[in-house]
C-alpha cells in the first residue's frame, strides 16, 4: 500500500470514529454540539491521531485499542486552534478555507466549544478501558502525559509565549520554545500515547519521544517554509501571510535555505531516532518523509 | 467543633493544598502562572471541595485520600469563572470584590488560564493514585463523572443556555435547566466523587446524588434571594445586581417569598436523602443548613 493511501485510510477511518464520538447536533442545547462538530469535523490531516495509530501498530498493539486515544488527540487540537482563533489571541478569520468557529457561532460559544473538546477528550481518555481494553494503569499514564503536554508547561505554556512575543523581534531560543511547546508537545504525547497503548518499553519509549521532538520541529518549520513558497489553493490561506502578520517563523530567523536545511536535518534525525525500534518502525519514518515533502 | 470554624479549617486546609498544587509564579512563562494563581488562590468558600473531603469522611475514607479531588474541583469551578466572566460572556470587571482575570491579565491570557486550569485538574485528578493512594479504578471513574458533569451536556451547557436566555423571558423549565446544569452538576459530582473516595456502594451513592441535586437548587435560590435581600459589603458587589442585569432569577420567575419557600424546601429534601447513611452523614445536612442561612 502506498504511504498516501495508508494516511488517507487512517484519516478517513479517524474522521469516522470522530463523527460517532461527538455528540449528534440535535441534543439539547444544539448550537454547543453544532460548534464543536464544526471545529473537529471535515478537514485535516488527523496527523496526530495518524501518528498515535502508527505508534501503536509498531508494537504489538493492534491499532483499535488506540482509537479513543487517537480520537481525544484531535479533540484537544480542535480546542486549541478554536482557542488559538479568537480575536483576543491570533484573530483569525479563515482556518483550513473555512470560516473560524468564532465567525460563524460568535465568541462566547467559541470559547465554550473549545472549553467542551478538551473535556471531551478527558471522558474519552477515560472512558479506554471500557471501550477499548486499555489498562486502567496505562489509561491513568496517558491521562497524565496529555495533560501535562497541553498545559502551563507545554501547549499553552507556547501560546503564553507566541501572544507575548507578537510584533516583537525574538531570538532563536525563544522561537524553539514556542514552537517546541505549542506544537512538538502534543506530537510526542501522541507518538508516546500510542507507543505506551502498543506496549512498547521503557528504551523504546524513549526513541518515540526522540522521533517526536524532531518530527515536531520539522513539521514546524516545513509549516513555515510553505508559507513562503506554497501554493495558495492548496495551503487554504494567502501565501506570506506569516511575513504580512509580521510572525516569527524560522525562514525569518534563520533565512529560507537555513530553515530547508534545519527540516532536512531534523528528518535524518527521526529516521536515527527509530533505528534501535522494531521494523514495523519504518512506517514513522515515512511518514516524516512525506511530512517534509509536502506541498500544504 | 461548631461548623463555621470546620468550614474555616476544612477552607484553609484547602487553600494550603491549591497553594503546592499550582505552579509557581516565576515558573516559565511567569504571566500564566501569575493569572492561574491569581484566579484560584485567595477567595471562596471552597464550598465544593469541603463537600468533597465531607462526603469521603462520611464512609470510611480518610478526607486526606479526598485532596486531589478536592483541589481538581476548585481548579474547575475558578476556570469556570474566568470564562464566564470574559467580555464575549457575562463581561464581569468584579468577582468577590477583586477585578476578574481578564481585567489584570488581559482577555488572551484569561482564556488560557482558564484552559490551563481544567487541564491541570485533570492532571491532578490522575495523580491521586501515586499521590493519594486511591485505587486507579477509582480514580478513572472519577474523571469519567467530572468530565461529564462539567461538559457540554453539564456545566457548560448550563452556560450555553443562560448566554442564550439573556435579556430575554425564559421559563421556570429553563431557569432549572440553566442552574441545574451550570451550579448543580459539579456539586454533585463533588460529593459523589468524595463518596466514591470514601468507599460508599451503589444505595449510598445514590442518597449522596440526590442530596447533591436539592444542595445544588438551594444554593442557587438562595444567591438570587441573596442578590436582593443581602449586604452588599459582605456580598462584594451591588444588591439588585441581577435585577439591573435583566438575569432571570428565581425571585424573578417565582417572586421573592416563593423563592425563599423553594429554597427552604431543598433543604428539608437535603436532609431526608440523607437520612439513609450513615450517623456521620449529618454533616452535610449542617452545611446545608449553613448555606440556606448564609448572608454572603
Amino acid at each position: 500500500m502506498s504511504l498516501d493511501l495508508y494516511l488517507t485510510n487512517k484519516a478517513d477511518f479517524i474522521e469516522k470514529q470522530l463523527e460517532k464520538a461527538l455528540p449528534a447536533n440535535d441534543i439539547y442545547p444544539s448550537i454547543i454540539h453544532e460548534a464543536m462538530r464544526y471545529s473537529v469535523l471535515g478537514g485535516g490531516k488527523r496527523l496526530r491521531a495518524i501518528l498515535a495509530l502508527a505508534a501503536c501498530e509498531v508494537f504489538s498493539g493492534s491499532f483499535e485499542q488506540a482509537i479513543g486515544f487517537a480520537c481525544a488527540l484531535e479533540m484537544i487540537h480542535a480546542y486549541t486552534l478554536v482557542h488559538d482563533d479568537l480575536p483576543c489571541m491570533d484573530d483569525d478569520d479563515y482556518r483550513r478555507g473555512k470560516l473560524t468557529t468564532h465567525k460563524v457561532f460568535g465568541e462566547g460559544i467559541a470559547v465554550l466549544a473549545g472549553d467542551a473538546l478538551l473535556t471531551l477528550a478527558f471522558e474519552e481518555l477515560a472512558k479506554m478501558p471500557e471501550k477499548y481494553q486499555v489498562s486502567t494503569e496505562v489509561t491513568i499514564q496517558l491521562i497524565k502525559e496529555v495533560s501535562e503536554a497541553i498545559g502551563s508547561q507545554g501547549v499553552i505554556g507556547g501560546q503564553v509565549v507566541d501572544l507575548d512575543s507578537e510584533g516583537k523581534s525574538i531570538d532563536s531560543n525563544v522561537l524553539e520554545y514556542i514552537h517546541h511547546h505549542k506544537t512538538g508537545k502534543l506530537f510526542i504525547a501522541s507518538l508516546k500515547g500510542g507507543a505506551l497503548i502498543g506496549g512498547a518499553n521503557e528504551e523504546q519509549l524513549k526513541a518515540v519521544v526522540d522521533f517526536g521532538t524532531y518530527f515536531g520541529l520539522a513539521f514546524q518549520i516545513t509549516d513555515d517554509v510553505l508559507d513562503l513558497t506554497g501554493d495558495a489553493t492548496r495551503l487554504g490561506k494567502p501565501v506570506g501571510s506569516d511575513t504580512e502578520q509580521g510572525k516569527n517563523t524560522y525562514p525569518s530567523i534563520f533565512g529560507l535555505e537555513n530553515a530547508q536545511e534545519m527540516a532536512k536535518e531534523c528528518i535524518l534525525n527521526c529516521h536515527q531516532a527509530v533505528t534501535s525500534l522494531p521494523k514495523t518502525a519504518s512506517i514513522l519514518g515515512d511518514i516524516a518523509d512525506f511530512i517534509l515533502n509536502r506541498d500544504h
